[in-house]
């Protein structure tokens, strides 16, 4: 932990000034509405400093009073003023990258999509094809935004390997891209210049389900998403964990039967092996190309077949090694996995707790995503809005306003 | 990240200070030596600022003041005077509790060990017989102690797994051991009333290589140690992965082959029983009672045998799922890895590059550990004194002078 800055020249002060601003707009964003009172006790910033604060993100158009709720009294004192998101504040684009569709979301603070669009992705097709179908969306769902209205920025959820320091997909297998600069590409397909981040849909989808989902407040959390692929995004002491080079969570190459199938990583009898998309739709004759909206399949079936039971023992058998190394107090079942425990669940309970360790067994919940299949949507909403909750100041100045014009122009 | 308090009360502005002092201290313990200059620089606090916590510290009997080198001139101003760790400071008592034996060891600030001692132990015996053995080393290593030198605490790394609330040792496969409270069995030995803490022993081998050893400076390591059973310590972002209640890091337990060896955990194919030391010591004709010297038994090898190239194998692959899982910096062998590693590092470096994923492979390195076999021990004085960076007045208050006296009467 760094020391608190008790003095210092006045940049430091208004730096501080500014980190503060976006620590009150967190706590605003994650609450959606919010008294006084419970900012001045959650930040540890004193009244009057919230005051000041709360009146400069107004002013800045982040967010708007609401009156005093009569009866919630903070101790003595007068009814408490509340904070909330404004309604016509800033906005981001959040991009879901799915392997045959792609979903675009326009997205408020406080986590409200105001505008989607999806539309079906050629899996085959090259990169820039599928970023010009993503601009394509990008600029459906600003139509009815408001001209004063800010884009902060782009967020992408890739089900891939994003390299954490340019954001660069280093590996998409099921798209079979390499070393593919996809932010780059969108923006060249918008004209527009604006941030864009990109990562992994797992790790996103922890995010999503950690900030405004099935495990807020809960600061040990794996989201393990089965979306073709199988990755997981990992929360630990209430952050991401990313690894060296952010390509932490590849948990579908976890060695799991050495005299498995070959698994297109180019290793034997990965975890992915047994319970990816290709595995479970062979296992029920699945047609080829349902295999993406494996989802669906799986919701028509009233009854598991033997070959799905099995498919049940290996997810739980693989949770097991996850709750043996990180300990987590909930796992989060994503993507096609919320299907498959609805009609497993007895399957994945038996093969998890037969073997895990009793210790860190003790603790841990499975649970379906808070937000449904949104997760990984919310979670590049999340790291696009990101920039506002640093330095909203700054974030401000670099948004984009009338966004539909420059498009149409 | 909490907003830096810019005002407040009394109280705040004490416990400000004292988290500064404890601060100022984490750095003058990590570097042995320092400046005032430096600590300027690390802290972000100002001159006179540093200048009164050194002052504190000093008068506190936790650092003494170096003459300034001449030569060292931070830009245009004067020689900065330095700060080191004081002679006879304030000391914890280490303890490395293995299968076979114990280290204890006397250990000052900057990770100075002092005195140390080691017995055998009976891995048959009963916690409270154990416990006796490490009270005596204990009294051994405190014979030469200043009467003056505050004790500040106990820590005890342990084989098994600890529950961080309350550090009660759930399970200790290889001593047999089941819900253990062996940190008050020993204070009971000992006759004293001092703080105590336990963590399992390869999560303080992270830390310490972490702290002091071969991966100073990265973020990312997993120290994986061979002792007897086989764990992991993580660091992430920094910190320690403790998972919810402190198991993270069970690593001997991944799925590694399903119709392998049945496991002392009840599972079948865990990694453990592929490169344990009872896998080993099989695989090399060990005798049974040599099976926790097993690094002796390895370091009189010159070549290896087809049995344990095939380990090498089988370690290097398990470790791939760490890589794939975690993408770590550096991954530290430690225990009898170490004596492992340098007979079949080929083979543990082919069985990683097999298995990981060209990604998180790019960015890491395989590394013996930089403290050899102390890691455990050095990071069981780091949970010790940690108190003393968090607050060090309070940590002193708690402390006990005269232990030798207290121990003899």
């Amino acid at each position: 932990m760094s020391p608190q800055r008790r003095s210092g020249l006045g940049t430091n002060q208004e730096a501080i000034r500014r980190h503060n601003l976006g620590t009150v707009l967190r706590h605003v964003h994650g609450a959606g509405q919010i008294s006084r009172a419970e900012l001045t006790s959650r930040t540890g910033l004193n009244r009057s400093t919230i005051a000041g604060l709360v009146g400069e993100l107004e002013s800045l158009g982040l967010s708007e009073r609401t009156s005093p709720v009569e009866g919630v009294r903070q101790g003595a004192g007068r009814p408490s003023a509340g904070v909330r998101i404004a309604a016509d504040g800033p906005y981001v684009i959040a991009v879901d990258l799915g392997v045959d569709r792609a979903v675009v979301a326009r997205t408020g603070l406080g986590g409200r999509v105001l505008q989607r669009a999806h539309a079906a992705v050629d899996s085959d097709g090259e990169a820039w094809q599928v970023g010009a179908a993503v601009a394509a969306l990008i600029r459906t769902v600003v139509e009815d935004a408001p001209a004063s209205a800010p884009l902060v920025g782009i967020g992408i959820s890739v089900p891939g390997l994003v390299r954490r320091s340019d954001g660069l997909i280093r590996l998409a297998p099921n798209l079979e891209w390499h070393d593919v600069s996809f932010g780059g590409i969108v923006l060249a397909a918008l004209g527009l210049d604006v941030p864009v981040c990109l990562a992994n849909d797992a790790d996103l989808g922890a995010l999503a389900e950690h900030t405004r989902g099935a495990g807020v407040g809960t600061g040990e959390l794996i989201y393990v998403s089965g979306n073709v692929g199988v990755g997981a995004g990992i929360i630990t002491g209430g952050q991401r964990l990313e690894g060296a080079g952010g390509y932490a969570g590849e948990v579908g190459h976890l060695r799991f039967n050495p005299d498995g199938r070959p698994c297109h990583c180019g290793s034997r009898g990965c975890w992915e092996t047994e319970v990816g998309a290709h595995a479970i739709a062979a296992a029920i004759q699945c047609p080829p190309d349902k295999v993406a909206q494996l989802d669906e399949v799986l919701d028509g079936f009233d009854t598991p077949s033997a070959a799905l039971r099995s498919t049940g023992t290996a997810l739980g058998q693989g949770l097991a090694s996850l709750v043996n190394m990180f300990n987590p107090q909930m796992v989060v079942l994503g993507g096609y996995f919320r299907s498959l425990y609805r009609l497993v669940a007895a399957e994945v309970d038996a093969g998890l707790v037969d073997r895990a360790l009793p210790a860190p067994l003790e603790s841990v919940t499975l649970s379906l995503p808070g937000l449904g299949s949104d997760s990984p949507l919310l979670g590049a909403a999340e790291i696009a809005l990101e920039p506002l909750f640093t330095d909203p100041v700054a974030a401000l100045g670099t948004a984009l306003v009338d966004v539909q014009g420059r498009l149409a122009g």
